[in-house]
Parts: C-alpha cells; sequence; structure tokens
C-alpha cells in the first residue's frame, strides 16, 4: 500500500512536471515551481524522483515506447496498408488528446535530453519514422496508396496531426472521436469529394501571371 | 541610383535577419550579430532600418500581406473551390520553398511584435484563417468537398505543409513542383488509392483491445 502510494506520488510529479514543460519550456520550470504545483517541498519530491532531467526522460520515452510499441502491434495485424496507416493516424491523434501535455513535451524539449538518453531518443524516433515510412512504401507498392514520395507523405501526415495538441479541448464542439474521422478522411479520402483524379500538374493562372 | 543601392542595403539587411531570426530567434539576434553577418558597423546599419523591431515588422508583414493578396486573388478567380484550395495550398508551399527565413520567422517570432503592429498581425492572420475557411465552407456547401468540421480542414491544411520550411532543401531529391504535387495529392485527393468510401467510422482492433 505504501508502495503504491509512493509509485501514485511519482506519477503526479511526472504529470505536473509535463504541463508544467509544456507551458514554460524545460528550461523556464524550476523544481521549486514544480514543487508548488504538486504542493510538497523539494526536499520531499527527491523521495520520488532524482531529477528534472529524469522526469523530462520518463515524459520523453513513455511517448516514444508508446509510438514504437503500438506500430509493432499495427505492423503485425492483417490489414489492409490504409487500414494501418489510419490506427497509426488515430493513435497520434489520440495521443495528443489524451497525453497533451507529455506529447507536447516530447515534441519540443527532447533537445534538453543529454548524452545517451539524447541519442536514445533521436534513435527511437527514427526507428519509428523508418517503421512508417515502410508500410506507405509497402501500401504504394501494393498499389493501395497514391505513388507519392515517400518521406513528403511521411511528413505531411506526421504535421498534420501536430495543431490537434495546441487547439483541441473538450467544448470546440467537435468530439474527440469526429476529429480523428475528419482527419482521417482529409488525409487518406483527401478533402475533395467525388471520384479521384490521376496525379497531374493543374496550374490555376491568377491574375498576377498576366502583369 | 544612390536611391536604389540604399532600397537593395536595406534589402539585403532583412534577409540576412530573417536568417539569423530563424537560427537563433529574435531575441538571441543582436543588432551586433546583424551587422557582422552583413559586413557593417551597426553605425551604417541605422542608414537603412531604424531598429530590429522594424526589422521584425516588415518581414512579418511581408509574410502576411503576400498570403492576404493572393487570397483576395484567388477568391475572385472563377475556379472551383477544389482548385481554389490547391491554389492556397501551392501558394504556402511556393512561400515555404522561395522565402522559407521569412515565413519561419513570421510563424514563430511574431510574438515578438508589439503594441499597435501586434493587434495588426494578429488581425491579419485572423482576417487570413477566416477567407481561407469560407472557401472550404462554400465548398462543402456546393458539394465539392467532404462534409468535414471547418476548422479541422483549415488547420489540418495549414499544419500539413509547415514541415516543408524545415525540411525542404534542393538535393532532397524532389523538385519544389513535385512536392507541391504530392502534398496537394494527400490533402485534396487523399493518400489512398481509388474511389473514395463515404465518411464512416470504421476501427481497427490491435492484439491489446483483447488484453
Amino acid at each position: 500500500m505504501a508502495k503504491k502510494t509512493k509509485t501514485n506520488k511519482r506519477q503526479t510529479i511526472i504529470e505536473e512536471a509535463a504541463k508544467l514543460f509544456k507551458d514554460r519550456g524545460f528550461g523556464g520550470t524550476s523544481m521549486r515551481d514544480l514543487g508548488a504545483q504538486v504542493g510538497m517541498e523539494a526536499a520531499s519530491m527527491y523521495n520520488h524522483i532524482n531529477s528534472k532531467d529524469e522526469i523530462l526522460e520518463h515524459i520523453c520515452f513513455h511517448v516514444s515506447n508508446t509510438y514504437i510499441s503500438q506500430l509493432a502491434q499495427i505492423e503485425q495485424t492483417e490489414a489492409s496498408y490504409v487500414d494501418k496507416i489510419k490506427a497509426l493516424v488515430r493513435l497520434h491523434i489520440h495521443l495528443m488528446i489524451e497525453d497533451g501535455a507529455a506529447v507536447s513535451v516530447a515534441n519540443n524539449d527532447w533537445k534538453y535530453l543529454t548524452g545517451d538518453k539524447l541519442t536514445q531518443f533521436k534513435d527511437a524516433r527514427k526507428r519509428y519514422e523508418r517503421g512508417f515510412a515502410a508500410l506507405i512504401e509497402q501500401g504504394i507498392a501494393a498499389g493501395e496508396l497514391q505513388p507519392v514520395n515517400v518521406s513528403v507523405a511521411l511528413f505531411t501526415i506526421l504535421s498534420a496531426v501536430r495543431w490537434v495538441e495546441l487547439w483541441y479541448r473538450p467544448g470546440r464542439g467537435i468530439s474527440g472521436e469526429e476529429l480523428e474521422q475528419n482527419i482521417m478522411t482529409i488525409l487518406l479520402n483527401g478533402l475533395a469529394k467525388g471520384q479521384q483524379q490521376p496525379i497531374e500538374v493543374r496550374e490555376l493562372v491568377l491574375p498576377s501571371d498576366h502583369s
């Protein structure tokens, strides 16, 4: 029971730290700020965590491990490539809705990791991106996806969902499920309605083009 | 002729400032740094510009004015809503390729604008977003676009193109034109090939869902 309470306290410290890091940045948050936030003296916080660096590591690797383990699960399913990519898009949006502060810290403050931890985090991110890119590549080869440049598709998708963490909160007039569905529709099926056109270069001539 | 040289010097100072602001942030760049970059004493730079703030204002409003004037032109064309939105997407990508440092500063350092200039910039951005959103809304009403939430579509598109400024440079194995075409294909027609499905909720069951 004492063990459990200790774990909960640690978890609370980490969650509150994620919110502070998100709002003020890792560099702009002191252990004193964090103590004030969780209502503990700095000295007793050290019963639960060793350092601010340890908290940052915990947050960053919690996020990267989630992505990597979900990717591994998705890779093993029998679903189509389209559905595998939809599942990854859903994962990104879901994690931002459920755990936005941690995702924000992992996206923006990972650069304050040091030594081996920094290397490991960058390796994890690269491994995830390569795995995601491989699904896109295989989907193109299987004729399920448009023959676009794989890096362009990967970064367009990863970038397209990042605003969610800044914008989404309950009361925006859209549920998390609708949000996921809308974004997946745009990225996978396209904002334009009707049958898809083959890729072609079309120029819209603007008035200024004549000047 | 003297006037022209002076204008060119001013332009050079602003262009080099944009690169420094992008790399080091507005706060991290001094007039001394800028002088060293353009090879001028701070005193003679003040013949061409009044302050670091003035440079920031110039960069931010150059970018926002470009967006707003292009939007106004696009609104007046007879093109379909799909083609109007494609033209806006192309504009974003084009501006990032051609003028990446300025776009980056307008995206990240606008918050260092002060007083009226800050208000004007935020108003300009809001006006642009509203105009873009109105095209999406009209496109949905006209039956050209999928019936998604307008804010979700707007922010997904604006966010989806932002990585370009960080990633794209000649030698990435893709031309600017191909990049534009690929991103427009994903956002307007979808990454998935074949006929579009109506919007529906599909869940991919993961192994962990059974645990």
